[in-house]
C-alpha cells in the first residue's frame, strides 16, 4: 500500500537534525506540499484546517474588540507604494512586480502586496473626514507576496497566508494603547490557544517595521533554542498619515492627522505549533487548535460488534461537543496509532472485542502516551476533561522549556559563551547603540528579539556589548 | 454633517437608470468604494460581513457534502497553463502577468491565478496515486484576477472573491454526479439563503467553459429582466487528467485516469442580491444573509429612560438569536431610518416614550414598510418570527417576477420582439447548431444562457431561429 510505505520511512529525529526533522513532519503529517512555484507552498486539508481554527478563534477575539473586516485589492501601483519613503526602501527589493495585464503591458507598474499600509492609507485618506468617522478598525484576511531568495515551508515563502489589521484614531495615545491591545491579543491567544508561552516586547530601532514609529513583538521559543517571531503590532503615529494626507476635522473644526497602527499575525505560527510542541513521532498539536480531537481507533474491526459500538462511541464524543472521527480503513490498528501519532491528534480511543466485553474503552494521550482506562458511557466526559488536561500541560511544559532557555549575561565573554552554549533567549543589557547590536549580530548571530514590557529586573548595569552604562534590558537570540 | 449631506443626493431611481441605481445603492449602502488600482475594488465593512456571512453557509454545506479546504499558490508559471489546451485559449488573453520578482526578471512569467485547474492538476498529477487516494474534493477560498477592459462593482472586476472546488473521481459517473451534487447546492444556497430563484441548466457548447466536457449554470432574473450567471459548475472528464498525467492504479491494479470537476461562485451574489431585492430606497437584504438584521432605533433618545429601554430591548433581541444593533447615534430619528433603509437591514425597531409608557414597540418590514406594533416581553418572538415571514416573502415575490418574465417564443419574429419588449428570460426551441446561437446573438445581443435541468415541456417543435427540427429547450436573455 502506497500509503503504508511512505508512513514506513520514520522521520529524522529532531536530536539529530532539527530542521530536517521539521521538514519531515511538515510533509509526513500532511501539512503542505511543494508547489511547481518556486517558494510557494500547497497548504493541504489537515495544515489548512489548522489555520481554519487560528482564524476563527482570532477573528472572533478581533470583532470582541470592534474590528471589522474589510478586504482591498492585492496589487499596489508603483507610485502608490513610494509615497511613504521608510516603507518603500524595506519593501521595493523584496515585491513581486505585474507589468502585463492581457496582451498589453502596463502603463505604471503593480506590485503584489507585500502588506497593505498604503492601500489603507490611500483609502483612509477619503474615506475619513471628521472626528465622527473615528476610530477605523479595519482587518482584512489574505494573502500576501515577499520574494524570499531561501524559503521554508510555513516559516519563509514567497506567498504567506496572514490578517493585517490597520486602524486609525484621533489621537496618539489611543493609536499607542490599540498597538498594544493588540499585542496582548495576539499573546493571550498564542498562551491560551497554541499553549505556546511568549515574550511581549518592543523592537530596537534596528529591528522596526518600515514606516513605524515603534513595533511591539511576541516571541516564542522552539524547541531547538531558537526564537520565532510570531506577531507584530506597530505604532505609525502620524508618518503615513502625513506622507498620504489623512486628516480628520476635529470637534473645533480644525484639520488633524490621524495616528494609525498595523498588526498582523501568519501561517509562520503553524510552523512555530510544529516546532514548540512535535516530538520524534510527528506532530503534537494542542487540543485548541487540533481539527480533530480525538480518533477512535477500533481493534480487531472484523469482529460483529465492533465498528457498530466504534461508530456509537465516536458518536458519543460528538455529543459531548468534541472534534472527533473514527478511523475504520482497512489498515491494521498499529498503522492508525502510527498516522494519529504523526498528525498530532491529542487522543485515541482505542476500542476492541475485550474492551466492549468490559464495557470500557482506553484513552491514550499524544502528548504523553498516558492510558486511561473509562467506562464506555463516560467517554465523552472523560475526553473532554483529558483534553482541557492536556491543553494546560503542553503550555506548562512549553512554559519550563522556556524558562530553562533564558541565559543572564553580564560581560560580552559570557555572551558569546552563551551563544555558542546555551540554546535560548539571552537576556543581556544594552547601551541602545545600534553599533553594538551590529557587531553582537557580526559576532554570534543572535539579534535583539525585543525589549521586554514587563518590568523585568536589569541584569547588570552596563553594556553586555561595550561596557558602557545600559538601562535597556534586551532579549536576544538566534531566530528563524 | 459630512455624514448627513451624503445621504441627502437621493439615489437615481430604478426606473429612470437602472445602470446607476445599482452603482448609487453600491456606493451609498457603503458596500464597496472605488479604489486607485484601476478594475479593482474595495470591499468596505457593510459588503465584507455580507460575503462572509455567504461564505459560513456555504462552507457549512460544502464540509457536509465531504469537501475540504486547501490553498494553492497563486501564481501559475506560464508552461503550466499551456498544458492544457482549451484552457489556455480561455485564459491566456486576460490574465495578469508577473515578470519580475524583487530587483531580478523571472526566468518565466508567472500569472496571477484567474482560476486554478492547472495548479490543481499539477498538485493531483503527485498526490493521486491509487483507487485509496480517490475522491479527492478539495476547495479553496481566495481571489482571482482577470484582465478585464470594462468593470462593475462586484460584477465584474479585475480582482474578485470566490471559492473553487476542485475534485478528482474514480468514474466518470462520480464526476457527473458530483458536477451535479454541486450545481443543486448552489442553487438551494440562492433559493433559501439569498431568496434569488435560478434556472438550474446546462450551457451550450459555446458558453462552456475553457476545457470542460460540459458546463451547468445557475441563471437568476434581475430586477431589469437581465440575466446573471450566478454559479458555474464544470464537469471536465477526464481531459485536464490526460494532459496533466493524472493516473491511479485501481483495484486490478491496472492505471486509469482520474475524471474531475469544478465549480465556483464569487462576489458577483452580492450584486445579485442588490438587483434582485433592491428598490428606490436602497439596499433589501434577505435576513439569512443580513449581517445586521433588526436595528434598533430610540426616538426621543434624549429623554429619560428611553436608551436605558432601548438597550434592554437590544439585548433581548439578541437573546432571541438576531443579530441586532441599535443605533444610539446624535443623527435625527428621520436619517437613521433613511440609513437603515440604504443598508437594506430587514427590519427596524422603533421605540419612544409613548411606546415605552403602553409597554410597546413597533416593528417596521424594511422590504413593505409594514408595522407591527409588539408588546416589549414578546419583541424578541415576533422579530425572530418576522424575519422568517421577510425571507420567505421576499422568495416568493422574486419568484413571481421571475415567472412573470419568461416569454415563450416559437418564431424568429416573436423572439426579436420578445428581445425589444419584454424584458426577462426568453424559452425558445434551438436546433443545436452555433451558427443560430451565433446568429441570435449578433441580431438580438441576447446569449443562451442554459438548457434547462428539470424536464420543461417544449415550446414548439423547430428551431425559433432557422425553422429546422429542434428538440433543446433554452432559454435566451440578455445577460450582465
Amino acid at each position: 500500500m502506497a500509503k503504508d510505505k511512505k508512513l514506513v520511512e520514520a522521520i529524522t529525529s529532531m536530536d539529530v537534525d532539527f530542521a530536517q526533522w521539521y521538514t519531515d513532519v511538515v510533509k509526513k503529517a500532511e501539512l503542505i506540499d511543494y508547489s511547481s512555484v518556486k517558494g510557494c507552498m500547497v497548504i493541504k486539508p489537515a495544515g489548512y484546517a489548522i489555520w481554519e481554527n487560528i482564524q476563527k478563534e482570532l477573528d472572533r477575539r478581533f470583532k470582541e474588540t470592534g474590528v471589522e473586516n474589510v478586504y482591498m485589492p492585492m496589487f499596489i501601483p508603483e507610485s502608490l507604494l513610494q509615497k511613504e519613503k521608510d516603507h518603500v526602501e524595506g519593501f521595493a527589493p523584496e515585491v513581486a512586480w505585474v507589468t502585463h495585464g492581457g496582451l498589453n503591458q502596463l502603463q505604471e507598474r503593480l506590485c503584489v502586496r507585500p502588506t497593505s499600509e498604503t492601500l489603507f492609507c490611500d483609502f483612509y485618506a477619503n474615506d475619513i473626514q471628521s472626528y465622527r468617522d473615528l476610530p477605523k478598525c479595519y482587518n482584512q484576511w489574505c494573502s500576501v507576496v515577499r520574494w524570499e531568495k531561501e524559503t521554508r515551508p510555513f516559516l519563509r515563502s514567497r506567498e504567506f497566508l496572514w490578517q493585517e489589521g490597520h486602524t486609525a484614531h484621533a489621537t496618539a495615545e489611543e493609536a499607542e494603547e490599540r498597538t498594544l491591545q493588540m499585542l496582548h491579543l495576539y499573546a493571550d491567544f498564542c498562551e491560551e490557544v497554541l499553549a505556546m508561552p511568549v515574550v511581549r516586547g518592543r523592537k530596537t530601532e534596528k529591528e522596526k517595521f518600515a514606516g513605524a514609529k515603534a513595533t511591539y513583538t511576541i516571541e516564542a521559543l522552539m524547541h531547538d533554542g531558537k526564537a520565532l517571531q510570531s506577531g507584530t503590532s506597530h505604532n505609525f503615529g502620524d508618518g503615513f498619515a502625513k506622507a498620504f494626507g489623512i486628516q480628520y476635522t476635529d470637534k473645533d473644526n480644525k484639520l488633524q492627522y490621524v495616528h494609525q497602527t498595523s498588526w498582523g499575525l501568519t501561517t509562520r505560527l503553524i510552523g512555530a505549533i510544529i516546532m514548540v510542541h512535535g516530538d520524534n513521532s510527528g506532530l503534537v498539536l494542542p487540543p485548541e487548535v487540533a481539527p480533530v480531537q480525538v480518533m477512535v481507533i477500533p481493534i480487531q474491526q472484523h469482529k460483529e460488534g465492533v465498528l457498530d459500538k466504534a461508530t456509537e462511541l465516536m458518536e458519543s464524543l460528538k455529543d459531548a461537543g468534541i472534534r472527533v472521527k473514527i478511523d475504520d480503513s482497512d489498515k491494521s490498528p498499529g498503522w492508525k496509532f502510527s498516522e494519529q501519532e504523526m498528525r498530532g491528534i491529542p487522543i485515541r480511543v482505542e476500542l476492541g472485542p475485550k474492551d466492549i466485553e468490559a464495557g470500557n474503552c482506553v484513552l491514550v494521550r499524544r502528548d504523553t502516551r498516558e492510558k486511561t482506562v473509562c467506562q464506555l458511557q463516560e467517554a465523552g466526559a472523560v475526553a473532554a476533561e483529558l483534553l482541557k488536561t492536556i491543553q494546560k500541560d503542553m503550555f506548562r511544559r512549553a512554559k519550563e522549556h522556556q524558562k530553562s532557555h533564558i541565559t543572564d549575561v553580564a560581560s560580552y565573554g559570557e555572551f558569546k559563551d552563551a551563544v555558542e552554549h546555551k540554546p535560548g533567549f539571552i537576556r543581556a543589557m544594552w547601551c541602545g547603540d545600534v553599533e553594538c547590536e551590529n557587531k553582537i549580530k557580526e559576532d554570534t548571530t543572535a539579534t535583539s528579539r525585543c525589549m521586554p514590557l514587563e518590568g523585568e529586573e536589569a541584569v547588570s548595569d552596563v553594556c553586555a556589548c561595550c561596557g558602557k552604562p545600559a538601562h535597556k534590558l534586551v532579549y536576544w537570540g538566534k531566530a528563524y
